[in-house]
Protein backbone atom coordinates (compact mmCIF):
# COMPACT_ATOMS: atom_id res chain seq x y z
CA UNK A 1 0.00 0.00 0.00
CA UNK A 2 1.42 3.66 -1.30
CA UNK A 3 1.13 6.66 1.25
CA UNK A 4 -1.82 9.23 0.74
CA UNK A 5 -1.32 12.52 -0.63
CA UNK A 6 -1.96 15.15 1.87
CA UNK A 7 -3.20 18.57 -0.42
CA UNK A 8 -2.88 21.86 0.77
CA UNK A 9 -6.01 23.30 -1.65
CA UNK A 10 -6.18 26.98 -1.72
CA UNK A 11 -9.91 27.95 -2.38
CA UNK A 12 -9.71 31.59 -2.72
CA UNK A 13 -11.47 34.72 -1.65
CA UNK A 14 -14.67 32.83 -1.25
CA UNK A 15 -16.59 31.96 -5.08
CA UNK A 16 -16.16 28.68 -6.17
CA UNK A 17 -15.88 29.90 -9.60
CA UNK A 18 -12.76 31.38 -8.80
CA UNK A 19 -11.45 28.48 -7.54
CA UNK A 20 -8.33 27.15 -10.22
CA UNK A 21 -9.63 23.91 -11.96
CA UNK A 22 -7.30 21.72 -9.67
CA UNK A 23 -8.79 23.10 -6.52
CA UNK A 24 -12.13 22.00 -8.39
CA UNK A 25 -11.46 18.82 -9.01
CA UNK A 26 -9.90 17.59 -6.06
CA UNK A 27 -12.58 18.82 -3.99
CA UNK A 28 -15.26 17.04 -6.11
CA UNK A 29 -13.01 13.89 -5.61
CA UNK A 30 -11.88 14.17 -2.07
CA UNK A 31 -12.73 11.17 0.23
CA UNK A 32 -11.57 13.39 3.54
CA UNK A 33 -11.40 16.77 3.88
CA UNK A 34 -9.89 18.66 6.64
CA UNK A 35 -10.48 22.12 7.98
CA UNK A 36 -10.18 24.67 10.84
CA UNK A 37 -12.92 26.27 12.70
CA UNK A 38 -13.98 28.22 15.52
CA UNK A 39 -15.57 25.93 18.45
CA UNK A 40 -19.38 26.18 17.48
CA UNK A 41 -19.07 27.69 13.67
CA UNK A 42 -19.54 26.09 10.35
CA UNK A 43 -15.99 27.53 9.77
CA UNK A 44 -15.98 29.80 6.14
CA UNK A 45 -13.60 27.31 4.62
CA UNK A 46 -16.19 24.29 4.68
CA UNK A 47 -19.05 27.10 3.77
CA UNK A 48 -17.17 27.98 0.70
CA UNK A 49 -16.72 24.31 -0.72
CA UNK A 50 -20.59 23.50 0.67
CA UNK A 51 -22.57 21.10 -2.22
CA UNK A 52 -18.69 21.00 -3.87
CA UNK A 53 -18.01 17.88 -1.58
CA UNK A 54 -19.05 14.29 -3.10
CA UNK A 55 -21.23 12.25 -0.50
CA UNK A 56 -19.56 10.19 2.05
CA UNK A 57 -16.51 11.89 2.13
CA UNK A 58 -15.55 11.66 5.68
CA UNK A 59 -14.79 15.59 7.50
CA UNK A 60 -12.38 16.56 10.02
CA UNK A 61 -13.19 19.75 11.81
CA UNK A 62 -9.87 21.04 13.36
CA UNK A 63 -11.53 23.43 15.92
CA UNK A 64 -8.91 26.44 17.23
CA UNK A 65 -8.70 25.92 20.88
CA UNK A 66 -8.78 29.70 21.94
CA UNK A 67 -8.61 32.62 19.46
CA UNK A 68 -8.91 35.73 21.01
CA UNK A 69 -9.75 34.60 24.62
CA UNK A 70 -6.37 34.98 25.70
CA UNK A 71 -4.11 37.27 24.93
CA UNK A 72 -1.28 36.54 21.79
CA UNK A 73 1.88 37.43 24.71
CA UNK A 74 0.13 35.24 27.53
CA UNK A 75 2.58 31.87 26.95
CA UNK A 76 -0.44 29.95 27.39
CA UNK A 77 -2.03 30.48 24.20
CA UNK A 78 1.08 29.61 22.17
CA UNK A 79 1.35 26.25 24.30
CA UNK A 80 -2.27 25.20 23.18
CA UNK A 81 -2.07 26.38 19.73
CA UNK A 82 1.33 23.99 19.60
CA UNK A 83 -0.42 21.17 20.90
CA UNK A 84 -3.45 21.60 18.65
CA UNK A 85 -1.11 21.75 15.72
CA UNK A 86 0.64 18.70 16.68
CA UNK A 87 -2.47 16.99 16.98
CA UNK A 88 -4.02 18.30 13.80
CA UNK A 89 -0.88 17.24 11.97
CA UNK A 90 -0.72 13.84 13.70
CA UNK A 91 -4.10 12.84 12.77
CA UNK A 92 -3.44 14.01 8.62
CA UNK A 93 -0.13 12.15 9.24
CA UNK A 94 -2.35 9.32 10.39
CA UNK A 95 -4.55 9.32 7.25
CA UNK A 96 -1.92 9.23 4.48
CA UNK A 97 -0.38 6.44 6.10
CA UNK A 98 -3.14 4.56 5.53
CA UNK A 99 -3.56 5.45 2.28
CA UNK A 100 -5.68 8.07 2.36
CA UNK A 101 -5.85 10.93 0.20
CA UNK A 102 -6.59 14.04 2.65
CA UNK A 103 -7.47 17.36 0.98
CA UNK A 104 -7.14 20.68 3.40
CA UNK A 105 -9.24 23.37 3.27
CA UNK A 106 -7.75 26.89 2.88
CA UNK A 107 -9.03 30.19 2.67
CA UNK A 108 -7.04 32.49 0.06
CA UNK A 109 -3.63 31.13 -0.60
CA UNK A 110 -2.18 28.52 1.47
CA UNK A 111 1.59 30.06 2.00
CA UNK A 112 -0.18 33.90 2.51
CA UNK A 113 -0.80 34.34 6.26
CA UNK A 114 -2.61 31.14 6.13
CA UNK A 115 -3.05 28.57 9.75
CA UNK A 116 -2.37 25.54 6.84
CA UNK A 117 1.43 26.95 7.09
CA UNK A 118 1.24 25.51 10.66
CA UNK A 119 0.19 21.38 9.52
CA UNK A 120 2.33 22.11 6.59
CA UNK A 121 5.86 22.96 8.43
CA UNK A 122 5.26 19.85 10.67
CA UNK A 123 4.30 17.52 8.07
CA UNK A 124 6.69 18.45 5.03
CA UNK A 125 9.47 15.95 5.91
CA UNK A 126 6.99 12.93 7.07
CA UNK A 127 4.61 13.40 4.58
CA UNK A 128 3.77 13.85 0.53
CA UNK A 129 2.58 17.08 0.76
CA UNK A 130 1.64 19.30 -2.35
CA UNK A 131 0.21 22.95 -1.78
CA UNK A 132 -2.11 24.30 -4.43
CA UNK A 133 -2.29 28.05 -4.59
CA UNK A 134 -4.79 30.27 -5.06
CA UNK A 135 -6.79 33.80 -5.59
CA UNK A 136 -5.57 36.01 -2.46
CA UNK A 137 -8.00 37.36 -0.65
CA UNK A 138 -6.39 40.77 -1.02
CA UNK A 139 -6.73 40.13 -5.44
CA UNK A 140 -10.62 39.61 -4.99
CA UNK A 141 -10.71 42.78 -3.28
CA UNK A 142 -8.54 45.05 -5.01
CA UNK A 143 -10.52 43.66 -8.65
CA UNK A 144 -14.02 44.23 -6.49
CA UNK A 145 -13.00 47.95 -6.14
CA UNK A 146 -12.82 48.12 -10.20
CA UNK A 147 -9.11 49.87 -9.72
CA UNK A 148 -6.04 48.20 -10.57
CA UNK A 149 -3.51 48.06 -7.62
CA UNK A 150 -0.22 48.97 -9.13
CA UNK A 151 1.12 50.29 -11.98
CA UNK A 152 4.29 50.62 -13.14
CA UNK A 153 6.66 51.22 -10.55
CA UNK A 154 4.55 51.39 -7.68
CA UNK A 155 5.60 49.87 -4.26
CA UNK A 156 3.15 47.64 -2.88
CA UNK A 157 3.31 46.97 0.92
CA UNK A 158 0.68 44.42 2.80
CA UNK A 159 0.43 45.19 6.79
CA UNK A 160 -1.37 43.39 9.05
CA UNK A 161 -3.81 44.98 11.29
CA UNK A 162 -2.27 43.92 14.70
CA UNK A 163 0.82 45.62 14.12
CA UNK A 164 1.42 48.68 16.48
CA UNK A 165 -0.07 52.03 15.21
CA UNK A 166 3.09 53.50 14.91
CA UNK A 167 4.53 51.10 12.87
CA UNK A 168 1.32 51.13 10.34
CA UNK A 169 1.64 54.22 10.25
CA UNK A 170 5.32 54.61 9.05
CA UNK A 171 5.05 52.22 6.41
CA UNK A 172 1.83 53.34 5.43
CA UNK A 173 3.48 56.85 4.91
CA UNK A 174 6.22 55.44 2.26
CA UNK A 175 4.23 52.99 0.24
CA UNK A 176 2.64 53.51 -3.07
CA UNK A 177 -0.51 50.97 -3.17
CA UNK A 178 -1.17 49.56 0.30
CA UNK A 179 -3.21 46.46 1.41
CA UNK A 180 -3.82 45.91 4.96
CA UNK A 181 -5.31 42.12 6.36
CA UNK A 182 -6.15 41.12 9.54
CA UNK A 183 -8.85 43.94 10.46
CA UNK A 184 -10.77 42.84 12.97
CA UNK A 185 -11.10 44.84 16.27
CA UNK A 186 -8.05 46.45 15.34
CA UNK A 187 -10.15 48.53 12.59
CA UNK A 188 -9.77 52.12 14.90
CA UNK A 189 -6.43 51.58 15.28
CA UNK A 190 -5.93 51.01 11.03
CA UNK A 191 -8.01 54.25 10.47
CA UNK A 192 -6.02 56.34 12.80
CA UNK A 193 -2.71 54.62 10.93
CA UNK A 194 -3.91 55.85 7.67
CA UNK A 195 -5.19 59.19 8.82
CA UNK A 196 -1.35 59.62 10.23
CA UNK A 197 0.00 59.07 7.12
CA UNK A 198 -2.26 60.66 4.84
CA UNK A 199 -4.05 57.68 3.04
CA UNK A 200 -7.35 58.19 4.73
CA UNK A 201 -9.16 59.86 1.78
CA UNK A 202 -7.93 57.11 -0.77
CA UNK A 203 -8.53 53.93 1.69
CA UNK A 204 -11.35 51.36 0.31
CA UNK A 205 -13.03 48.80 2.42
CA UNK A 206 -14.08 45.41 0.89
CA UNK A 207 -15.97 42.87 3.21
CA UNK A 208 -16.73 39.39 1.60
CA UNK A 209 -14.91 40.17 -1.65
CA UNK A 210 -15.94 38.00 -4.27
CA UNK A 211 -18.59 36.46 -2.08
CA UNK A 212 -22.74 37.14 -2.59
CA UNK A 213 -23.07 39.87 0.21
CA UNK A 214 -20.11 41.49 -1.07
CA UNK A 215 -19.64 44.99 0.06
CA UNK A 216 -17.07 47.90 -1.54
CA UNK A 217 -16.88 51.22 0.34
CA UNK A 218 -14.91 54.24 0.92
CA UNK A 219 -13.50 54.52 4.02
CA UNK A 220 -13.88 58.14 4.42
CA UNK A 221 -17.77 57.65 3.69
CA UNK A 222 -20.52 56.53 5.60
CA UNK A 223 -20.19 52.41 5.37
CA UNK A 224 -23.00 51.36 7.66
CA UNK A 225 -23.35 47.71 8.73
CA UNK A 226 -19.50 47.19 7.53
CA UNK A 227 -18.14 45.03 9.65
CA UNK A 228 -14.34 44.88 9.97
CA UNK A 229 -13.69 40.79 10.56
CA UNK A 230 -14.14 39.60 7.17
CA UNK A 231 -12.88 42.76 5.01
CA UNK A 232 -9.33 43.87 3.82
CA UNK A 233 -8.50 47.82 3.40
CA UNK A 234 -6.86 48.41 -0.16
CA UNK A 235 -5.22 51.97 -1.46
CA UNK A 236 -4.42 52.18 -4.87
CA UNK A 237 -0.99 53.01 -6.48
CA UNK A 238 -0.76 56.19 -8.38
CA UNK A 239 1.97 55.12 -11.08
CA UNK A 240 3.24 56.07 -14.41
CA UNK A 241 1.20 55.28 -16.95
CA UNK A 242 0.85 56.11 -20.87
CA UNK B 1 -28.51 43.74 -30.16
CA UNK B 2 -27.24 43.60 -26.70
CA UNK B 3 -23.68 45.17 -26.87
CA UNK B 4 -21.05 42.35 -26.21
CA UNK B 5 -18.79 42.30 -23.07
CA UNK B 6 -14.99 42.29 -22.94
CA UNK B 7 -13.24 40.11 -20.50
CA UNK B 8 -10.39 40.72 -18.99
CA UNK B 9 -9.37 37.45 -17.89
CA UNK B 10 -6.01 36.57 -15.33
CA UNK B 11 -4.62 33.53 -16.62
CA UNK B 12 -2.36 33.22 -13.43
CA UNK B 13 0.96 32.21 -13.31
CA UNK B 14 0.99 29.82 -16.29
CA UNK B 15 -0.23 26.10 -15.82
CA UNK B 16 -4.06 26.02 -17.40
CA UNK B 17 -4.34 24.04 -14.00
CA UNK B 18 -4.22 26.63 -12.32
CA UNK B 19 -6.96 28.66 -13.80
CA UNK B 20 -9.60 29.92 -12.22
CA UNK B 21 -12.68 28.03 -13.13
CA UNK B 22 -14.46 30.66 -14.45
CA UNK B 23 -11.28 31.60 -16.88
CA UNK B 24 -11.25 27.94 -17.93
CA UNK B 25 -15.39 28.36 -18.52
CA UNK B 26 -14.96 31.59 -21.10
CA UNK B 27 -11.74 30.36 -22.75
CA UNK B 28 -13.26 27.71 -23.68
CA UNK B 29 -16.40 29.21 -24.98
CA UNK B 30 -14.38 32.35 -26.65
CA UNK B 31 -15.90 33.85 -30.14
CA UNK B 32 -12.97 36.73 -30.64
CA UNK B 33 -9.62 36.57 -28.16
CA UNK B 34 -7.16 39.40 -27.76
CA UNK B 35 -3.98 39.62 -26.52
CA UNK B 36 -0.13 41.32 -26.18
CA UNK B 37 2.68 39.67 -27.55
CA UNK B 38 6.21 41.32 -29.02
CA UNK B 39 6.10 41.50 -33.02
CA UNK B 40 7.64 38.48 -34.25
CA UNK B 41 6.83 36.48 -30.98
CA UNK B 42 3.93 33.95 -30.25
CA UNK B 43 2.82 35.84 -26.73
CA UNK B 44 3.40 34.32 -23.18
CA UNK B 45 -0.21 34.71 -22.75
CA UNK B 46 -1.30 32.79 -25.76
CA UNK B 47 0.93 30.26 -25.46
CA UNK B 48 -0.55 29.26 -21.82
CA UNK B 49 -3.95 28.90 -23.27
CA UNK B 50 -2.44 27.00 -26.17
CA UNK B 51 -5.41 23.86 -27.27
CA UNK B 52 -8.41 25.95 -25.10
CA UNK B 53 -9.31 28.25 -27.55
CA UNK B 54 -12.13 26.75 -29.96
CA UNK B 55 -11.66 26.70 -33.39
CA UNK B 56 -12.87 29.06 -35.25
CA UNK B 57 -12.31 31.82 -32.53
CA UNK B 58 -11.21 35.05 -34.33
CA UNK B 59 -7.99 36.14 -32.60
CA UNK B 60 -6.75 39.47 -32.07
CA UNK B 61 -2.95 39.66 -31.59
CA UNK B 62 -2.21 43.19 -29.77
CA UNK B 63 1.51 43.59 -30.77
CA UNK B 64 3.44 45.95 -28.57
CA UNK B 65 5.30 49.10 -31.47
CA UNK B 66 8.29 49.08 -29.05
CA UNK B 67 9.27 47.56 -25.45
CA UNK B 68 13.15 48.42 -24.75
CA UNK B 69 14.06 50.08 -28.10
CA UNK B 70 13.55 53.34 -27.00
CA UNK B 71 14.49 54.23 -23.12
CA UNK B 72 11.26 54.57 -21.08
CA UNK B 73 12.00 58.64 -20.12
CA UNK B 74 11.87 59.25 -23.94
CA UNK B 75 8.78 61.32 -24.68
CA UNK B 76 8.64 59.14 -27.94
CA UNK B 77 8.30 56.06 -26.00
CA UNK B 78 5.08 57.45 -24.00
CA UNK B 79 3.61 58.71 -27.63
CA UNK B 80 4.20 55.49 -28.82
CA UNK B 81 2.36 53.09 -25.96
CA UNK B 82 -0.35 55.84 -25.71
CA UNK B 83 -1.66 55.53 -29.55
CA UNK B 84 -0.97 51.74 -29.65
CA UNK B 85 -3.50 51.39 -26.49
CA UNK B 86 -5.82 53.78 -27.95
CA UNK B 87 -5.95 51.91 -31.33
CA UNK B 88 -6.37 48.36 -29.20
CA UNK B 89 -9.33 49.70 -27.11
CA UNK B 90 -10.81 51.39 -30.52
CA UNK B 91 -10.59 47.90 -32.02
CA UNK B 92 -12.51 45.96 -28.48
CA UNK B 93 -14.85 49.01 -27.93
CA UNK B 94 -16.07 47.81 -31.80
CA UNK B 95 -16.55 44.50 -31.48
CA UNK B 96 -18.54 45.38 -28.10
CA UNK B 97 -20.68 47.59 -30.29
CA UNK B 98 -21.23 44.47 -32.64
CA UNK B 99 -22.51 42.80 -29.92
CA UNK B 100 -19.78 40.22 -29.62
CA UNK B 101 -17.75 39.14 -26.36
CA UNK B 102 -14.41 39.27 -26.36
CA UNK B 103 -11.90 37.83 -23.89
CA UNK B 104 -8.59 39.49 -23.21
CA UNK B 105 -5.75 36.83 -21.98
CA UNK B 106 -3.87 38.85 -19.17
CA UNK B 107 -1.04 36.59 -17.75
CA UNK B 108 -1.08 37.08 -14.05
CA UNK B 109 -3.74 38.65 -12.19
CA UNK B 110 -5.23 41.43 -14.74
CA UNK B 111 -4.99 44.61 -11.47
CA UNK B 112 -1.40 43.88 -10.58
CA UNK B 113 1.28 45.51 -12.86
CA UNK B 114 -1.04 43.73 -15.55
CA UNK B 115 -1.18 45.42 -19.66
CA UNK B 116 -5.22 45.47 -19.53
CA UNK B 117 -5.13 48.08 -16.85
CA UNK B 118 -4.28 50.11 -20.02
CA UNK B 119 -7.14 49.21 -21.73
CA UNK B 120 -9.48 48.65 -18.72
CA UNK B 121 -8.37 52.56 -17.69
CA UNK B 122 -9.77 53.35 -22.02
CA UNK B 123 -13.08 51.04 -21.56
CA UNK B 124 -14.55 50.33 -18.54
CA UNK B 125 -17.10 54.05 -19.28
CA UNK B 126 -17.38 52.95 -22.65
CA UNK B 127 -18.34 49.26 -22.33
CA UNK B 128 -19.09 46.56 -20.17
CA UNK B 129 -15.71 45.32 -18.70
CA UNK B 130 -15.62 42.39 -16.79
CA UNK B 131 -12.07 41.75 -14.80
CA UNK B 132 -11.74 38.17 -14.04
CA UNK B 133 -8.72 37.87 -11.17
CA UNK B 134 -6.08 35.17 -10.81
CA UNK B 135 -3.31 33.68 -8.97
CA UNK B 136 -0.28 36.12 -9.28
CA UNK B 137 2.85 35.48 -10.95
CA UNK B 138 4.24 35.63 -7.14
CA UNK B 139 1.99 33.54 -5.60
CA UNK B 140 3.10 30.48 -7.95
CA UNK B 141 6.85 31.34 -7.49
CA UNK B 142 6.81 31.40 -3.30
CA UNK B 143 4.53 28.08 -3.75
CA UNK B 144 7.30 26.65 -5.93
CA UNK B 145 10.22 27.43 -3.27
CA UNK B 146 8.00 24.99 -1.09
CA UNK B 147 8.04 27.24 2.22
CA UNK B 148 5.49 30.36 3.37
CA UNK B 149 5.83 34.16 1.80
CA UNK B 150 4.63 35.74 5.69
CA UNK B 151 3.51 34.19 8.68
CA UNK B 152 2.10 36.37 11.52
CA UNK B 153 3.16 40.15 11.73
CA UNK B 154 5.07 39.64 8.75
CA UNK B 155 4.75 42.82 6.52
CA UNK B 156 5.05 42.27 2.44
CA UNK B 157 6.99 44.21 -0.22
CA UNK B 158 6.73 44.02 -3.63
CA UNK B 159 9.60 45.89 -5.44
CA UNK B 160 9.81 46.34 -9.11
CA UNK B 161 13.42 46.03 -10.35
CA UNK B 162 13.22 49.07 -12.56
CA UNK B 163 13.37 50.78 -9.45
CA UNK B 164 16.43 52.63 -8.64
CA UNK B 165 19.49 50.85 -6.39
CA UNK B 166 18.96 53.00 -3.84
CA UNK B 167 15.05 52.88 -3.27
CA UNK B 168 15.72 48.86 -3.84
CA UNK B 169 18.22 48.94 -0.78
CA UNK B 170 16.19 51.17 1.53
CA UNK B 171 12.91 49.21 0.83
CA UNK B 172 14.62 45.75 0.93
CA UNK B 173 16.27 46.85 4.19
CA UNK B 174 12.66 47.15 6.28
CA UNK B 175 10.75 44.35 5.26
CA UNK B 176 9.84 41.06 6.61
CA UNK B 177 9.05 39.18 3.24
CA UNK B 178 10.20 40.14 -0.35
CA UNK B 179 8.92 39.60 -3.61
CA UNK B 180 11.04 41.32 -6.82
CA UNK B 181 8.88 41.35 -10.01
CA UNK B 182 10.12 42.83 -13.42
CA UNK B 183 13.94 41.36 -13.00
CA UNK B 184 14.67 41.24 -17.17
CA UNK B 185 18.00 43.29 -17.39
CA UNK B 186 18.17 44.58 -13.82
CA UNK B 187 19.03 41.56 -12.15
CA UNK B 188 22.79 42.68 -11.33
CA UNK B 189 21.51 46.25 -9.91
CA UNK B 190 18.77 44.14 -7.59
CA UNK B 191 21.37 41.39 -6.90
CA UNK B 192 23.60 44.12 -5.41
CA UNK B 193 20.45 46.00 -3.49
CA UNK B 194 20.16 42.44 -1.99
CA UNK B 195 23.74 42.20 -0.81
CA UNK B 196 23.22 46.01 0.55
CA UNK B 197 20.16 45.05 2.39
CA UNK B 198 21.60 42.11 4.21
CA UNK B 199 18.94 40.02 1.93
CA UNK B 200 21.14 38.50 -0.56
CA UNK B 201 21.83 34.79 1.40
CA UNK B 202 18.06 34.03 2.10
CA UNK B 203 16.64 35.16 -1.50
CA UNK B 204 15.26 33.07 -4.18
CA UNK B 205 14.99 32.88 -7.94
CA UNK B 206 12.37 31.48 -9.60
CA UNK B 207 11.66 31.08 -13.37
CA UNK B 208 9.00 29.94 -15.37
CA UNK B 209 6.79 29.43 -12.00
CA UNK B 210 3.97 26.68 -12.23
CA UNK B 211 5.37 25.79 -16.02
CA UNK B 212 6.78 22.48 -17.13
CA UNK B 213 10.03 24.57 -17.33
CA UNK B 214 9.55 25.69 -13.98
CA UNK B 215 13.26 26.51 -11.85
CA UNK B 216 13.56 27.19 -8.41
CA UNK B 217 17.43 28.26 -7.40
CA UNK B 218 18.89 30.13 -4.29
CA UNK B 219 20.34 33.52 -6.00
CA UNK B 220 23.56 32.74 -3.74
CA UNK B 221 24.05 29.45 -5.31
CA UNK B 222 25.20 28.66 -9.18
CA UNK B 223 21.63 28.84 -10.99
CA UNK B 224 23.27 28.10 -14.40
CA UNK B 225 20.95 28.54 -16.80
CA UNK B 226 18.20 31.00 -15.09
CA UNK B 227 17.66 33.76 -17.29
CA UNK B 228 15.80 36.41 -15.31
CA UNK B 229 13.61 37.31 -18.12
CA UNK B 230 10.12 35.08 -16.53
CA UNK B 231 11.85 35.06 -12.85
CA UNK B 232 10.40 36.80 -9.69
CA UNK B 233 12.77 36.97 -6.62
CA UNK B 234 11.15 35.86 -2.98
CA UNK B 235 12.66 36.47 0.34
CA UNK B 236 10.33 34.68 2.93
CA UNK B 237 9.22 35.69 5.87
CA UNK B 238 10.43 34.63 8.97
CA UNK B 239 7.24 35.70 11.42
CA UNK B 240 5.74 34.39 14.60
CA UNK B 241 4.63 30.95 14.26
CA UNK B 242 3.54 28.94 17.17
Amino acid sequence: MSAGKIYGVGLGPGDPDLMSVRADRLLRNARHVAFFRKPGRSGQARKIVNGMIPDGAVEFPMEYPVTTEIPLDDPRYNELLLAFYKDCAAHLKTLSEQGEDVVVLCEGDPFFYGSFMHLYSRLRDKAEVEVVPAITGMSGAWTATGDPITWGDDVLTVLVGTLPEKTLAERMAQTDALVVMKIGRNIDKVKRALKTAGLYDRAWIVEFAQMPNQRVCRLSENCEGITPYFSIIIVHGQGRRP
